[in-house]
């Protein structure tokens, strides 16, 4: 560009730190992030930004470090209503005599609207600008997160038991095709299928959702080898590993999300690698319903894409992902017996463009590049804590909690400003929360 | 009490949720704490403290959850100024080639005073009111925290090697043995012997150690079985596990607290309990530094108390004892593959109760029980991303982090009040932080 080209942007923003995620292990200092419309235009040295651009508007953030909007690839946002409802408990227990009964109870339209808008604003306040979501109602799920102006995979449930959605596969299934189409090219919000569980899935509905996957592009997301006894008992029932299952059926593949995936063979590593299928891994839900350890790093070794999730906050009990990326971190070096597993700078990208990955939209999330979406986040580094700093990376993921998140934008749209949520009114939300904690409190009570 | 005896108190503090620790597992609500001079008068209902009792100050809590100060039973304060300026990298590499001559670069009488500030000012600020420290000029450390009012174990450095603090044990002993005569009967500082680790300490150092336990009555805190490597080694080269050395010699017992445990076998842990030495388990240093695990529940069945701590911020990377609770917790699940090991109660107790017992000061601190000394955090649960709250415990430990903690006293004395902390200048503490980052960066540079 010569010297008297002056670029118009909509937002300057002024950072001491960027880190842009591509390429990898990149710390820049006092950049300028600009804004255009809903699209990073660039990203230069602030002098640079001087001399060549004029914006409506600079915010100046001279302790904060920029990064892209986290992406949190599993959960179920509704839960959140749950949360704490009942801990130290084994899955099977802790889902067949607390979770589902009290779905079954108290799942409804209204429940998903609050419970999501709840989640969202936990995640948004704590850093996550897109999240993937698997609970009943999708369509309402879907519809707050449009709303909000917050980015979703909304996977519809899938499974062979009749819920407070539908009465069983035929119905998911009708619902879920329409959904999808609803949706389509919408630029928040996705609609993948989502079969619960080999143990909760039939042979012939999977095979029926992936012939929609086939026919509409849609992804799916499904909980595989969550634990030691699901594989077990699979390969005691059937004689095949899960795994192995979802492999002769067709459902693994490079549109497909494989989630926790503990318990895993070197013929298990192989199958996934082969099948360019991402991984969803979830540190915290697996450590606290002792559901198994996932090989991150021998994953990453074979060159599968591993992602993260926080997984509802009824068994983790936080949608902070920030959080997470410590957890996973720290977990990863210990289970590959290896301090040097999953840097800092790994567990950034996990959270970020390896999720851009696994939802196919890498070309437009996941990273801090010109003319990518602008969906980014600054954290505050002044927190007397975090001091002092050396590395910004490793106080993000070592140091840091979502809450020192100050602002974040999606698509150039602001969403936390100054710590404060900009489209969710937490005072009405608040109201809403104590009203259901108070209704589930007099049941349990009853 | 008769209904007209009224009884004086200092400060009347009302609170919406209580765990007083002891009994295990209760969670009181709106009780009335009545704080007389440096000791818990008595912990009653509202109600009653209104006919019963007259205070001075009255504090209400109306959303907090109040439990008894916590206690980081390993740590190396003054760390805290070399946070995240070395990370994944494995522990040897760590402290040979980053901590080790950073150390011998910097480490001075100001040094560990700034640095133990600091660390102070984040433990304060995140609900600990007792802390175990190891490391440089132990006598600045002790100064240091009797000055801000904390509590301290103060455990002076031995090693073969000389350091910025002495050239060998002979140094080493004689100091710290005036240490441990000059603080005798201090409330607040206890000198205890800290031999860094059996690689680092021959048999002749360990028996004078255990020579002074023995004749001062001085607890010892040691680094034990902190890798995998640390054992096989040790039985290659001696024929001898590290644990069976310490028992031989006479550092395992009763007034011993043994940092790390991993690698344990069945023969470690009869050993262990049967001499009634105390664990200190570190889950966030072991899994970050991929130490190996701590067989957290199997500890506890055989009947050894089990107590936490951060370790130092340089290998964590911060001093929070709610999010290392939280990181217990899950891990001992995991680790025992049984997700009903290691409960919310469980781990507020390893965090309270059980370091007061390996501290042997059970009977002054770690519950609120009328009688003990004033120590007692309050944690704000109104956070909208701690709602709904069915289980205050539940969320202590699997939703919170210390930045909830609003309040807390150390003998009656408020150290934090509305968040913010009363005996620590942080604007000041930040100026002395910035210039040591200042020039240890320079140092790197050149």
């Amino acid at each position: 560009m010569t010297a008297d080209t002056i670029i118009a942007a909509d937002i300057r923003i002024n950072a001491r730190w960027l880190i842009p995620v591509e390429p990898l292990g990149v710390v820049l200092e006092n950049q300028a992030v600009l804004i255009l419309g809903n699209r990073l235009e660039a990203i230069v040295p602030q002098a640079e930004a001087d001399t060549h651009f004029r914006a409506r508007e600079t915010i100046d953030l001279p302790h904060h470090v920029i990064v892209p909007g986290l992406i949190n690839m599993h959960g179920h946002a509704a839960m959140s209503l749950f949360r704490g409802m009942a801990d130290d408990l084994p899955l099977m227990t802790w889902l067949n005599n607390h979770i589902w009964p009290a779905e079954g109870a108290f799942v409804s339209e209204r429940f998903i609207a609050d419970g999501t808008q709840l989640a969202m604003a936990e995640m948004l306040r704590t850093g996550t600008t897109c999240f993937s979501d698997m609970y009943f109602f999708p369509e309402v799920a879907a519809q707050m997160a449009r709303d909000t102006g917050m980015r979703a995979q909304v996977c519809f449930p899938l499974m062979e038991m009749p819920t407070p959605w539908g009465s069983g596969p035929d119905e998911y299934l009708a619902k879920g095709r329409d959904l999808i189409d609803q949706w389509r090219d919408d630029p928040y919000i996705r609609i993948a299928i989502g079969p619960h569980a080999p143990y909760t899935v039939n042979d012939s509905t999977f095979r029926r959702a992936v012939a929609i996957q086939h026919e509409t592009g849609a992804a799916l997301q499904v909980h595989l080898h969550e634990t030691a006894s699901e594989v077990s008992e699979a390969e005691s029932q059937s004689g095949q590993r899960p795994i192995a299952r979802m492999e002769n059926l067709g459902v693994l593949g490079r549109n497909t999300q494989c989630v926790h995936m503990t318990a895993l063979n070197d013929q298990d590593l192989a199958m996934v690698r082969g099948s360019g299928a991402h991984v969803v891994h979830c540190p915290e839900s697996n450590l606290k319903l002792a559901s198994g350890f996932c090989p991150v790093q021998k994953l990453r070794d074979a060159g599968t894409n591993v992602t993260i999730g926080t997984d509802g906050a009824a068994s983790n009990n936080d949608l902070d992902l920030f959080g997470e990326m410590s957890t996973a971190a720290m977990l990863a070096k210990a289970v590959a017996g290896d301090a040097a597993a999953l840097s800092a700078h790994d567990a950034l990208a996990m959270a970020t463009i390896n999720g851009a990955r696994a939802l196919g939209r890498e070309n437009e999330l996941g990273s801090l590049v010109a003319g990518k979406q602008a969906d980014l986040v600054a954290v505050d580094l002044s927190d007397p804590f975090l001091q002092p700093v050396y590395d910004p990376a490793s106080h993000l993921v070592y140091s840091n909690h979502g809450r020192q998140v100050s602002h974040s934008w999606i698509a150039g749209v602001p969403q936390v400003q100054e710590g404060r949520l900009t489209r969710i009114d937490v005072p009405d939300l608040m109201l809403r929360v104590r009203e259901w904690h108070d209704r589930i409190v007099a049941a349990k009570m009853n």
